[in-house]
């Protein structure tokens, strides 16, 4: 398994959560943390500039993988439904499971289009690095889940 | 406006998130957070226990409230749908929006049943403390929409 996002999360808090959930999934499983490279120095105003290069950073570190995008607007899942559905690709699937999350403009539409499942976390925007939060954590609660362990607080 | 949970937030970078969201609110409106009193040295067996007496610590900080509780199994509102809501009952109601966020073991059912909303960040499960920082950002979030400014990342 492996998640993937341009740049590193600068909010310390935040930065200090992923590491921590990262650290707990991988007492239950291989999950690689890919930090591809942001786009630098561009206005904000060039969103789409933007979004493109991150979308070619990222693609640079995918080939055969099995990709969910995270998206506002994907499919929603109970936590149940998720750990279900991450036993199955674990499974089933040769093709690594990666997990893609957007820089604070969001992913680009040919990614998202191109993604095997584009998961929605919530109907709620949450910030771009608190989605990242959002995923470790998910993810760790879901091996809990698969695995019968309890879920270390 | 006030958010009420029982006992402080362990996690320290939780706690933390919950204080920076929490100071952003309140540059732009009122936010009081009500730590109510948690209850300790019962076997967590005892949910039911545990529940009652946490409903009736955070019930003693009620009284005419327009309470709404999370809940998973509520009502799930997208980032705007969620500003216009808390918008309206800023702008309709005479009494102050409480967000009332359960312990480890969730909120009583008298307490869900009572509220004058249940509402649902996630179709996902998330920690309880995690749970905290998502309200506050939304909360802060919903701020900037109604007031036109722009996040603060």
């Amino acid at each position: 398994m492996r998640v993937i996002w341009p740049g590193k999360t600068h909010n310390r808090a935040l930065g200090e959560l992923v590491k921590g959930y990262l650290d707990k999934i991988n007492h239950m499983a291989s999950c690689e943390l890919v930090v591809s490279r942001e786009a630098k120095g561009i206005s904000e105003k060039n969103a789409q500039r933007i979004k493109a290069i991150e979308a070619e950073e990222i693609e640079k570190h995918l080939s055969n993988d099995y990709r969910i995008c995270l998206d506002d607007t994907g499919k929603e899942m109970g936590s149940n439904e998720f750990a279900r559905f991450l036993e199955k690709i674990g499974m089933s699937s040769a093709r690594a499971a990666t997990f893609i999350v957007g820089g604070y403009l969001g992913l680009e539409d040919r990614l998202l289009e191109g993604a095997d499942l584009r998961l929605s976390l919530s109907k709620m925007t949450f910030s771009h690095e608190l989605t990242r939060v959002l995923l470790c954590e998910q993810i760790y609660r879901s091996l809990t889940i698969i695995k019968g362990k309890s879920y270390a607080k």
